[in-house]
């Protein structure tokens, strides 16, 4: 149940300040009920704005979750899906080298090590349910697998553990290899995580 | 350096002390100076006993090293040599059955996660350098791989991922899923980290 009654009521009048209450209102639901619980509607009820005005500011239910919880311009779910267009059987690579391109941009580097970081267990358990879901279990899906949200939970947590590995922890080798370098071996992990039988 | 000046010095009388001794000094020196900067001899003169007693009481600088950090009863290095042992075509297959295995010990498991919430960043670095270095590391050396420390912390952190998904993130169906149904999928990636050539 949301507390509607302690938030703060009344449409806003710019832009910005419009925005803004829809990335307040979306992410306290998004801490409260998750990423499927928590509705456009809800969060435009909370904001207090047209449900119209959330699909004008934010492209997508994923592209807001991504926005208030990492960075607006993330937009992790629309890279993964560009990469993933094509033939099958180099989706694996595809992937990876769309997530290494990522990490080669540093502000993007910056915002995820700053979420890897991130005290909070819940946000950190959000964000990692929503690539095993929403990013790779999709992908797993639309290929035909029975376990497509495993397989995706697969993914994302090797990714997760890459990122801790050379960004948290800082292990020698691999915080010094080059993305260009851990692509195919990344690659092949994920293809085999998401596309082989197994 | 060590601040040899401020530790009390002098033998202890009982065996419990003794072994006692030697472990509070090794946390110590491996907090204080890396796994290869701590070495035995310094652990024994740091615990005022003959560099005999730390052999005598801990088989390897290895077991001494997860003794401390974890417990003595997981020898994690000691599982995967044994599971190392045969075809490097299964080796990965062996590893992730030898990793699981170890999960399914309820005792084990939960000192794992207990050292995965650790709050210190330069505990669980040390440890993750450990499982990259001297236990992956090693074997992907073994195989004659010119990168085999980057192989092996690739192999550490896709496992450090696995628990904390399974274990920490609580993935839906990752925490779900039987050790032995995951066994095939982690077991390939492991192969392909540490023998494919790449």
């Amino acid at each position: 149940m949301t507390m509607q009654s302690v938030r703060p009521r009344g449409r806003r009048p710019g832009h910005d300040d419009t925005r803004g209450a829809i990335a307040a209102a979306a992410l306290a639901l998004f801490d409260e009920l998750g990423y499927d619980g928590a509705s456009l509607r809800a969060i435009a009820r909370d904001a207090a704005v047209d449900p119209a005005l959330v699909h004008h500011y934010f492209s997508s239910k994923a592209h807001l979750f991504t926005s208030v919880l990492v960075h607006p311009d993330l937009d992790l779910v629309a890279r993964f899906e560009q990469a993933a267009e094509g033939d099958s059987d180099t989706l694996g690579h595809r992937l990876a080298k769309a997530f290494f391109d990522l990490w080669e941009h540093p502000q993007h580097r910056a915002r995820l090590i700053a979420f890897l970081q991130e005290r909070t267990l819940a946000r950190r358990r959000l964000l990692a349910e929503f690539l095993g879901r929403e990013v790779f279990g999709r992908l797993a899906s639309r290929l035909g697998h029975g376990n497509a949200l495993l397989r995706g939970q697969l993914a994302a947590s090797t990714l997760i553990g890459l990122m801790a590995g050379r960004h948290v922890l800082e292990l020698g080798a691999l915080s010094t290899a080059s993305a260009r370098s851990l692509v195919e071996p990344v690659g092949r992990s994920l293809q085999h995580y998401l596309v082989d039988a197994w």
